[in-house]
């Protein structure tokens, strides 16, 4: 099979294989969960109706009845009437709270409240955390090409300098990421939910592509939110490519310090070349660098005798 | 200044100008959020003594006192009376919130109350998150050999082959890590904080490396917690640590993955060599590959001569 169908089909498998894996996080989360929040929900309504009928409130119940209501919403079960009624371990909201495992945002709006919860959180990120990492780099290293090597080589062509012409580039994928992956995403948030202005989306956009994930604004926490499961799946979608997005940048940074120099100068690891037999192409034609023996490994990817040793790794 | 002594004095310099960063932003994000939190604080604690001068308590006004109640504790201000002397926003406190923003990790306990606070932390990450990888791979690269390249070398001295050798090193290494950096800790924080069981401590270690910080639990946030402001900063050096262990173990893994010709399976990257000078030393004789032209370069870090242009890299 060529290799370029080979690297696409691997892909498409990482990313389906990424989607059974949200699902089924999804079911485990919610058949948890469930159980122990209508609980908690039942529990919290009960407190609410009793000290609903109590003749005299004294400050001591009062602060009881708040010590336990501040309790129930740290996982997310609010007292209030008008959110009594949505769970936050539904289908769509648990596969939302998986995803924010394994991209490591953990906004922890909810929380587990179970010890199954818990035990099953830290197997699931402890396999999914570092697969979602394989997948976002799978899909990073095949947008390299058009989005990176293409445009660089565009720019050489156009009489730019090496050194200038990743500087220019690197300016105009930060300028097009910011447009695309922040402030649009951030108006669009500011229209869907009511209480938030423009200043709380790009912060709430920001602190989620940094993996950060405050958890002071989760999208689709309203109540009453209308198509809400849809809502969350496209906040996934934009999660997933907002990260995809920031480590693409990220690694094109590491790229221009390297032909900058300042990887060496800091003594520390260059941005690792790609191994895409595609990439390896030369993209212009003036650069008088002959290929190193690492480029013909690449091109026999199962021939163990290709394999560098732990060494000669450590070496180049 | 050979180069040994540079790349330590270097690494000196980033840990000094990290700490110098933390205690910056502590100052300004305490500033910033300290009268907004006093005021909310306030409003709170007025509005918590009319509900309790009221002479009956109806279902609405109730639910009005929660729904206020609930928002004042979303960013981090209790209604109840034993947390009401406490600030979010001291210095310490704010030394924590400006090192959960920059490691990414986020609890989201407490949060920024005022659009100030909240546009200077994107500011503040915008610049500290990508200083924060540069210092934490900057202490990985020089933890390697001791850590990595020097018992790898060891176990192959004594008869293992290379690729066994990286497995039983990696093993090895993940197990030191696990009860180093997750079992011990956790045990500690399971005696210091009264309500968390072994596994919620564990639950909250390991959800803290993996920079998920959901922030059901954190430290040091219970209501008269003694040596406060000691406890979170070595909070603080406890997640520095961890998650340049987590770090090296990512990237140990990587370089296991190498040998193992995994990463060429998966046409990925792979794991970028170490440029230490240290580093290019061969650990056993018994390696066939010959240096490089990259490792040339690599022994002279500032002439621009050596730097490989951006489509040698590409290709490299």
């Amino acid at each position: 099979m060529p290799s370029a169908s080979k690297s696409w089909l691997l892909l498409c498998g990482f990313v389906l294989f990424y989607i059974i894996y949200l699902l089924f996080g999804a079911l485990v989360f919610s058949s948890i969960e469930r159980p122990a929040e209508d609980e908690l929900r039942r529990d919290t309504q009960r407190l609410k109706e009793a000290f609903l009928n109590q003749s005299c409130v004294s400050a001591a119940t009062l602060e009881l009845f708040l010590s336990r209501v501040l309790a129930a919403n740290k996982h997310g079960v609010s007292v209030l009437r008008n959110s009594s009624g949505r769970s936050n371990w539904d289908l769509a909201s648990s596969m939302f709270f998986a995803n924010t495992l394994v991209t490591t945002v953990g906004y922890g709006h909810p929380t587990p409240l179970s010890d199954a919860g818990k035990a099953f959180s830290i197997v699931y990120a402890l396999l999914g955390v570092p697969f979602t990492m394989l997948v976002l780099t799978a899909c990073v290293q095949r947008i390299m090409q058009p989005l990176v090597l293409a445009p660089v080589g565009l720019l050489q062509r156009s009489g730019l300098k090496p050194r200038p012409a990743t500087v220019v580039h690197f300016l105009l994928l930060l300028a097009a990421v910011v447009l695309c992956c922040l402030l649009a995403p951030a108006a669009v948030f500011s229209a869907l939910e009511a209480s938030w202005t423009f200043l709380d989306s790009v912060y709430f956009c920001f602190i989620s592509l940094c993996t950060i994930g405050l958890g002071d604004f989760v999208p689709a926490a309203r109540p009453g939110q209308p198509y809400r499961a849809l809502y969350q799946v496209a906040v996934m979608v934009y999660l997933f490519i907002g990260l995809m997005m920031m480590y693409l940048l990220l690694r094109t940074f590491h790229k221009m310090a390297d032909v900058h120099g300042l990887t060496t100068f800091f003594q520390l690891p260059r941005c690792e070349a790609s191994l895409l037999a595609d990439d390896t192409e030369p993209i212009v034609g003036n650069d008088p660098t002959p290929p190193r023996p690492k480029d013909k490994a690449a091109t026999k990817p199962l021939d163990p005798g290709s394999q560098p040793s732990y060494n000669s790794i450590n070496k180049g």
